[in-house]
């Protein structure tokens, strides 16, 4: 039997059966505009607001905090430059951390052409932040302070909780803004208790289709929009409504919120179970934040010696599914922008993938990859001249224990 | 039999049965992100492609010109803000029409915000511009000028191809954008014979879903993203493809493509049986816009002594879906800014109804159209005390002839 299995899943997840479901009447018979009054409008528009309840229990925020958009970048974007120019007669200064996604990356360049000042934290080689950095970057001109909730590349999670109580202690005005795209249906996230005032989520990151997103807009904010035009999401963002797509992410956001204790420890274990065995099995292996708070299904390994793109290509041809970093930035012959911040030297970045656990992988799965890997690792080292000058070599970076760690919220 | 009759398919459309079906296995099994390398990400990055080749084959544009993104409105923010900021230090005036959609009429006015000097051109009384104030309204600092191909509330077509010429000899360095959402499927669009800089066009008003468009981008033109982040688009605009939904848009526009000649053919009789059946059995009704050339589809009616809500409602009530104009900007009690820009009184301009036809209408439909609205009409006007002050007085814009225009490409 051929094999296909899927460990990719922070770049993008299958679209769930209940989900499915749910949307292609939005599709068929369902296909007014919201904003019609007539009888295709009238039952589309009442799909999107159940949908929008279901998104705003997702994070505990209430409907009308909600804005619907075509996903995580679009919801980073508007946050960001958003913010930006709704508050730069007051300050022109933005803080974000050098281990965000392009989303956020990309933005920040581009609002220096519009005067923005921007100062970027660094990550120790746990791949964390020095919050005592963070407090000194805050200034009476700082207006916005933009950090992800956990990283898609190790899934290191960060305190936002404490870093808002340490922004707002600072400087009260400057708005909190997370990409929360890779935590949203993976560990629970309340807004109230980060005290954030934007946060970005993304439909295709939970089982949801990929071109939906939303952005938690605190209740009380003001930012300019993103997409001029009509009147709908409250002004907010113009632009006909996804609707099917909106009603699958609801969908996707009711029942992950139902889920998300059971299947967080089912995914721990699994991830676990495949980090302990590939430690176990393989030399010269780098867990990459091991040592941080990470996200229950997202490990990151370098292997000494060997490529990436030959680790990925050899499991592709087996029909593993994974990947070297972001999807958003992959095709690129750069190493990770993540992986050199924590420290690590461009030829270990470059030999580093990402395995990534969804709600459709099984323990076989596990098993299997667990069988495959280290063959695959040991063939390749062997094509390494470099692996082959250096067979006594104490290991460089072997890591010890691998704890289970608890990532709740901080 | 409960009857369900949709005329506003300038609001939205059905997605058509083979877009749907197409779409459908990128919802399921092929559900990978197409950035990917491995297998779950190939055939959907050809995918992508194949599709992107059928929207540009819509335009006569080359695939690399073809930009995806999420509808219509994105497309108008990112042409007209993207050429504003990539051209601002050259000039800031900017030259738009009042009849435009909101998409383009409020990005406008929030580039103001930014420096922006707008002029914004007036119709006559059958929706048409004057070319001669164009002319004269180019200059050496106008960056952009952004009229729409045709209008949605009227249908009304503007000769693009003649305003470009119009503005390239005024100022060869001025770019054109064009709002060609209501007319893609509808009319031929040749954007090498239109000579414009950028277009706009949106999948739900040609039969696919909600939430996908494309924005047409000339080679060699440069704007600024409105989305930063990856890599996607070639960079022009970032997130995770809307794989699924721009695999039916691709479907829906290789199909309009092949139907066009003999869809415009058959809506134009339709539409024209319906006006003229109007027009003899119902007193006081002006046709707006009817002196212009107009898309095959759209009739746009003034009922004097009524309210188009009245009216809209009483469809409704017999299975009708009709609109007092543009989808966003319904639910606004203000009369359309089209109307009132072509000289109606707020009266009159309230009491229009759009009728917009489209490719799943049959003639069954119109003659129950033709047989339902008469009695709806004379019901509204006795209850109208206005109309029954005035019984004698002579018909104030009773339109004599309902001519069957050509609206060849311009």
């Amino acid at each position: 039997m051929e094999h296909k299995i899927y460990f990719d899943n922070n770049a993008t997840t299958p679209v769930r059966k209940e989900a499915y479901e749910k949307m292609l009447p939005f599709l068929t018979e369902h296909f007014g505009n919201p904003s019609s009054v007539h009888w295709a409008g009238r039952n589309v528009h009442q799909a999107i607001e159940e949908a929008r309840s279901n998104v705003a229990g997702l994070l505990n925020a209430t409907d009308k905090e909600i804005v619907f958009n075509a996903g995580g970048s679009e919801s980073d974007n508007h946050a960001i430059k958003g913010a930006f120019f709704a508050n730069k007669q007051r300050g022109r200064h933005i803080i974000t951390t050098s281990v965000e996604h392009p989303a956020v990356l990309e933005t920040v360049k581009d609002l220096k052409k519009f005067g923005a000042e921007v100062t970027f934290l660094g990550v120790d080689e746990n791949g964390e932040l020095d919050l005592g950095e963070l407090e000194k970057a805050v200034r009476p001109d700082t207006i916005l302070v933009s950090v992800m909730y956990a990283n898609n590349e190790t899934g290191v999670i960060f305190p936002i909780k404490e870093i808002t109580r340490i922004v707002k202690k600072k400087n009260p005005e400057t708005l909190v803004h997370t990409d929360a795209v890779q935590v949203a249906g993976k560990e629970r996230i309340d807004v109230l208790d980060l005290g954030v005032d934007l946060l970005s989520i993304s439909g295709h990151k939970l089982y949801a289709p990929k071109g939906v997103g939303a952005l938690y807009i605190k209740r009380g904010i003001r930012i300019e929009r993103l997409i001029s035009g009509g009147h709908q999401e409250r002004n907010r963002r113009a632009g006909t409504e996804n609707v099917a797509s909106i009603v699958a992410f609801g969908e996707a956001a009711r029942l992950a919120a139902d889920e998300i204790e059971e299947e967080k420890k089912r995914l721990s274990y699994l991830r676990d179970k495949l980090e302990n065995a590939i430690l176990e099995k393989i030399p010269y292996v780098k867990l990459n934040g091991h040592k941080a708070h990470r996200l229950c299904n997202t490990t990151n390994l370098s292997f000494r010696y060997v490529e990436g793109e030959g680790i990925l290509l050899s499991l592709d041809m087996v029909g593993i599914a994974a990947s070297s970093g972001s999807a958003c930035t992959s095709g690129s012959l750069d190493p990770s922008h993540v992986l050199l911040a924590m420290g690590l030297d461009h030829e270990t970045a470059h030999g580093s993938v990402r395995i990534s656990l969804g709600r459709f992988n099984t323990e076989e799965e596990i098993d299997y990859l667990i069988r495959e890997l280290p063959p695959i690792i040991e063939r390749l080292r062997q094509m390494s001249p470099l692996y082959n000058r250096r067979p006594d070599e104490p290991e460089p970076f072997r890591v010890e224990t691998c704890h289970n760690h608890e990532h709740g919220e901080e």
